[in-house]
């Protein structure tokens, strides 16, 4: 590492160690954000930002996102998760709490395209991406001695036909209890249900297209045959259906008759890099709820 | 007007009659959603939707916008105002309160270009701009017909170099007391600092530029002369500094070469009669707060 | 018609009379631009815009526009026409002249909304669409007295589920000879496969989707139910492929959780107007081209 | 260089020995594109591309671009550079001819922002960017090992208050006769008048403002305080004018009052850094061409 490379880390802007970020989603009725408001405010929390949104106020679901300060956050944090129960029961709250200061650790999965690692890696050196990259895993080794240069672990695990299953199971190893979020950026093989289930909302893909349209392989080749004249990517929540799964983000930009399959793909890698970095900054900023196969995004 | 084209109002998606907004900047410190929120509940009243902004959490403005509902909102509305004093002083609040039922009324000045206006007459006649278009005022006649077919009154004030204030001074007449927003949808006059005292923070104007390049005059040219790849154009309330007011809305779309100052203009149309169109709506949404010559705009 | 709003029809910015444009197709090889540029040059013609696309140099299709001025074009172009008869052959083209100042006429299909012929309306009063607005049919009566309001003649026929094949008997005679293009302007019902052979490439629709996403009906629908973060228009050429025909022009703008199904309809009404209007205005002007399901654009 | 990341040079899509490129810019008149399409097909080329622009047909500037292909293209060149002068005399044409296959040198000056440099490494390394990155020039250290570990020679030239004039001259002897194009990838120093004329046309610095909005130093500040709602970069050439040469092109995204300034600059560095590899790219293609401080952009 000495000759390499350093990532130049900022200082986080603003002190985080006493900021907390709290989820919560629950049917709709009178009286939650005065509940909760009021509960944080009992508890010496101060709010710094609140989102909420109500699907349908005459009785849908409610969601509702909290950013607070609280002064010892470490010893009190416990304190409010507990007391906090008598709040959720009474709205039936589903509810998560997290403290900014804990970075949120990530593997990012690849084959061969580089730029969607890149882009995260990028981000991550210029101090944008206030996550810890934990690892990076790939089917094919093309990536090892950049990954390393940045300082970071990287596993090479091939994936061969015949042994998707071993190879699963050693990706599993690899991860379980080590990342909260596993990045799928451009990795080019299916995801199987069972790792799925292990990892609920915590998978994120980039899809190459402007989902739905180009569900699948080769969305420039079928964008091409298309003729479409916006071309786009998706970023996602992984499910069991093939690119079927939440979506996070999208973007787009302008084609025209004049950009043939391999132009489609170098505007597509600009577009691609930046919708997954954008989906992943919130997810480990903790904006995003998912609500049947939809996310609400608190951004 | 039998024989004309009758505006489609459509009915409000959902009812409006018992839903209110309140907008509230006060100094940041701990315990403002909890009371506002609380004191919301305590009288009935259940939250829709709510937007904060913080400036700085270490001690600068905070920004409120709550929309909810309150039964017998009509009988209510006054009682919660009065009791919301305690709050208010508690906190050192600028606040307000908006009946959703109650309609704004605008004044729409125009001279001869047409775009600005049409857009508005059309999203009104579509339902999609909750407000009374009270009455249209032109320096020149052109107009008259156009808007008088749709029912509205056209006031035609001759502005003449010699005579500015004679003609500010009908204005006033025709929008004192009946109107709550006035909409310069390309009204080629400057207003006087008189005037504009009348009516703080509630004068809209669109200039035909991405605000702060191109101030005054010809903007168009003046782009197509710099040789700009993009042109916008910018909805701002009117201050006595010239196109400097706090901005609103601004949007953009790219050009070429090609583009000759003809050409510039017609494309800006369309960028200009959307973006007035956004801010109006914004605004008799109550959905924008002023601040140190900037808006918030909770949308 | 006297005390209406009377459409006010810009003078053309230059002088048109004298104006050609002429669309090429041919399998390419070398020569083609200077064969071509020479014949006009040969004949008097000066060329003020050429814009080509080429495949596949290596052996595709070959694409190109020229526009340019002829003094005395209308005596002179027939002769020009002729005399091209041994360039076009040599090169096998598929090619056509249009004069500029032969304005095309326009048949615009409508049901119950509005706002895709308001904005055709609105720029072609404004002077921006050149052509002549021939007729509008509708299945509904609703906008007659609008149409009428701007001089144009209005048809209503109406379509019954048990006499669609009388009802476009009835359109087909109201269009045959009389308009050189149909625009279906949110116009709700299918057009049969035999209506459309008589307008190959000359029937536009506007589909309220990013296509291929979302095709057939209720697309703001799908899209709400599919959570995605943009929404789009689509103008295409009509086909016996319902949705399937060569996209012309495309256009997205963001959306949000926040948005339900009437918001996305309300924001998609802006974006299919503009897309639609733009498609319109490429036809008319002869910028566009279409092969294998495909346009060239050249704009 | 043997541990560290290997740049994927991809492999030109398609074979470029034989493709030249061809700028011109004359007084308008007839049978220009005539004679050169006339000229270039006597001589064996065959025009894959051409784009023309004719600032008013009535007697302005006519600027061409061809692109071409012509077997035996390094022996024949000359012989067709020397034919020109009898078609170039006779409309005074400024012409230049570029092979395609001959890749322009860069040399990328920084200082301590990275960003648009490590775009310009991505693209190049991807294959994107078709030009050699001579060298990296900068007043600070800090980017040398990462610049080195591209296996590009990296110069640290520090610029001191009291000494620019020396620094320049250390620049200009790094510079002159290695490169063909300066690309100021946020340089952060003025260049003098008397550098600037070594290389007109041939400096593209990327200013991080929508200009001209925000000339001058901190323009993210700036923005940040007249509360624009939507940021942007500019890639323009430089003249002696701060920030006043040939836009080359722009582009822009949207913000809103949470963003800080921190955070102006952090969305703003994705459109620098894009928006600079763009005008890079497009200049390396010999797509631009200057007049009168505009440029005329053939992408």
């Amino acid at each position: 590492m000495d000759n390499t490379y350093q990532p130049q880390q900022l200082l986080a802007r603003s002190e985080k160690r006493h900021r907390a970020r709290m989820l919560i989603s629950c049917p709709d009725r009178p009286g939650i954000v005065a509940a909760v408001s009021h509960f944080l405010y009992e508890h010496g929390a101060n709010i710094i930002q609140s989102d909420q949104y109500s699907m349908d106020p005459g009785g849908g679901m409610f969601f509702i996102r909290f950013e607070f300060d609280l002064n010892d956050l470490e010893r009190e944090l416990p304190v409010l998760q507990e007391d906090f129960a008598r709040v959720s029961d009474r709205f039936e709250m589903k509810w998560s709490i997290f403290r900014a200061s804990r970075k949120k650790r990530l593997a990012v999965f690849v084959s061969k395209e580089d730029h969607c690692l890149l882009e995260l890696l990028w981000q991550w050196q210029a101090g944008d991406l206030e996550a810890d990259i934990a690892m990076v895993i790939s089917n094919h080794p093309d990536m090892g001695e950049l990954v390393k240069s940045f300082g970071i672990p990287f596993h090479h695990i091939p994936v061969k036909a015949d042994a998707k299953a071993e190879a699963e199971k050693q990706q599993l190893e690899a991860v379980t209890g080590k990342v909260d979020l596993i990045v799928l950026a451009r990795y080019m093989q299916i995801i199987s249900p069972k790792f799925i289930e292990q990892f609920p909302n915590r998978i994120i893909n980039i899809h190459h297209s402007f989902l739905p349209a180009f569900v699948g392989g080769k969305p420039y080749a079928q964008a091409y045959q298309r003729g479409v004249k916006i071309i786009g990517a998706t970023a996602h929540y992984v499910t069991e259906e093939l690119d079927g799964g939440p979506i996070i983000e999208q973007d787009v930009q302008r084609v025209s008759h004049r950009d043939d399959v391999d132009n489609l793909k170098r505007i597509g890698r600009t577009i691609e890099r930046v919708v997954l970095a954008r989906a992943v900054k919130w997810h480990i900023e903790d904006r995003l709820l998912v609500h049947q196969n939809k996310t609400v995004v608190f951004n």
